[in-house]
């Protein structure tokens, strides 16, 4: 158990300077993040971006994107409200991501809820994602490929119950898998960390998991081959503005602000003191 | 007078405890709430949804519905930017809701601006909501099956112009008819009560009906057999929790914010001693 | 440099009452608004018109538009979200704002990015909206009808080097031309002001831009033969009410929140004392 606890404790020192770096990176360099999302979370989405200084775009009509997508720093896809006449769109932008060597995220929400979401899901999958970012139920159903028992787009697994799943799902796909609950799990296969920040209101934020694969894309985008490392810090400093955020909280409307205003405002002090990124053995 | 005003006072004793008993029903079950809503109200729907304590999901497309509606507790259908492509798709969720003995909500935003959409509410009129909840001039344009005066999406007639017309709009449909307002009216064609809580703040505050649409839902999921006082019910929480709201709040975006928090925070004492559902005569 | 102060600040004296004069009658008449406008934006801009004291209304179904827009008082159409499915609707609208007298705004968002949107602009400009208001690299593209160098939707030039883009535009489509920025500029091809309120952190925060579109109609349709006044007295109405919000804001989800409910609440004393537009030579 020392064992453990000293090695989180060495490895924190090196993940809390990287997420920090990450960071000042994205508010140097402001990627500019396509995104195709659900109606839903548009308007998170694009705020917490701009909140941790990445340029949003929400194009994703299939005539624009032979012009636009070459030149972005990273895509977000999210299926929250698929419909037949937007997945075209999805397809085509991660086939042109993946032409141009542009690094993109797969947030597969209710992947497991209906066949065609599912057909869906693990058609993007084949198109290789960089990153695919679920809850336990997501994760679950695209590494079984199967429908699962969630209900609706709430997870009925915890993150911990997905770990095997999500190794699986990353060794099939060639794509690091972020499984987010309590403990944020991110694996490539092979490593396998857990980024332990963040608070339980965050589930009452709708779009708030959506969020996070934006800022995940974020991340990716200013290193993209840092692509494991990137996305353990873009959930663990999501998860530090959460934690900030739900100091001036009682409720989930003012979180969301608050987590908003913290990601824009957090410091080099605050990602270091309470980023907690670790292994799990 | 003074008859009325003790019968109200036994109601309340009545009432109130039931209001709380479906709130804490909610927010013990999280029913899982399908949404086919416009495009503005989604984010506020969702976390209205999610602080009552209820599972939101917005699917909508024609594809995906026999696996999900058949699934979910119950259906809000809100057509306030309803085009030609999404109506079949509202359709087809209603009947499944039908078939399956789901209970579902139809929210006929602007019914009386456009033939079409005219046409199209009075559509699924017929396919038997369990409620319909509107403002005045909404339930009048729907019970005289005739486009109306309102100008947009907002009333031109307060809720007490539009009790006859609830009625015989109950009547005709079989379902439960809310008319909000300064108070909101419910009626089932025979009986008529009132639920006089809310602030008229929130008429500044986008997609508040749509909300409380959306929280009549919930309501009526956890016991759709007592849709009309589960109706009075969420109409009373909700104006309750935005009376909370207001106590904090100077203009509508601060509302907002509170009246989730409210909603998310609300405890017995405050429903009991605040929720106002009285019979109209 | 001394005639130039000095002039404006008896253009001060002028242009703030106006404001103040256009703003009371938002409020007063409560205009009937018709936005087709992106789906990121659509929640910010409705609960910008309402706390301004418009009436907002998303309608944007083709079958619907014969019926509606003729009654509206004044069109938005933003192309944030553009798609071929939502384009002949926005070409529908404002062909029948032109035939009843209706004015109309455009907001050109990230006109430069791909060919399909710069057509599509450059079609909505020759069907003569009453005002274009865009950043400083959506103005210059469209008068340049060439694809710019603009990353995505956020501007790569300041509304200063746009000056002569938007008089070439304005004199060409006959539209006044509003660039905004650091400082808003205005033409309508032979007059040039600008209007300085704002704050920069409005960039980060989503949709602000369309938001100010939206209000810009709001007061337009309140006084169409002072399309040009009341464009400058829109843009700096909302900038006035950032300004009172920063004061209570770290970030930029709370500067929203307060944004909006110092538009709501602002009095004629802070619009005369604060805001501040001037002729630009």
């Amino acid at each position: 158990m020392e064992e453990v606890t000293s090695e989180g404790e060495a490895e924190a020192i090196e993940w809390a300077p990287l997420a920090w770096s990450l960071l000042s990176r994205v508010r140097q360099q402001s990627p500019l993040i396509q995104c195709i999302t659900n109606f839903v979370s548009m308007d998170l989405v694009a705020n917490v971006l701009l909140s941790a200084g990445a340029s949003p775009a929400m194009i994703h009509s299939l005539e624009e994107l032979p012009d636009f997508t070459p030149n972005v720093d990273a895509l977000c896809l999210n299926v929250g409200t698929l419909s037949s006449d937007w997945l075209p769109a999805m397809k085509a932008a991660a086939c042109l991501a993946g032409q141009f060597g542009k690094p993109w995220i797969l947030d597969p929400v209710a992947a497991g809820a209906t066949a065609f979401r599912l057909k869906a899901c693990l058609e993007l999958v084949d198109l290789k994602p960089t990153v695919i970012r679920g809850n336990g139920s997501e994760i679950i159903a695209l590494s079984n490929a199967s429908m699962g028992t969630a209900k609706g787009v709430d997870s009925s697994h915890n993150s911990m119950d997905a770990v095997d799943a999500a190794k699986s799902l990353a060794l099939l796909s060639g794509s690091v898998v972020a499984v987010t609950g309590a403990v944020d799990v991110i694996t490539d296969g092979n490593r396998v960390i857990g980024a332990a920040n963040g608070v339980p209101l965050l589930q009452k934020i709708t779009a708030s998991g959506c969020s996070v694969s934006a800022l995940i894309a974020a991340f990716v985008a200013v290193d993209p081959k840092l692509a494991f490392e990137a996305t353990a810090s873009a959930l663990s400093v999501f998860g530090v503005a959460a934690e900030m955020g739900m100091e001036m909280a009682k409720g989930p409307a003012l979180l969301r602000v608050h987590l908003i205003d913290c990601l824009y405002n957090i410091d080099e002090t605050s990602v270091l003191s309470r980023s907690k990124i670790t292994s799990i053995k």
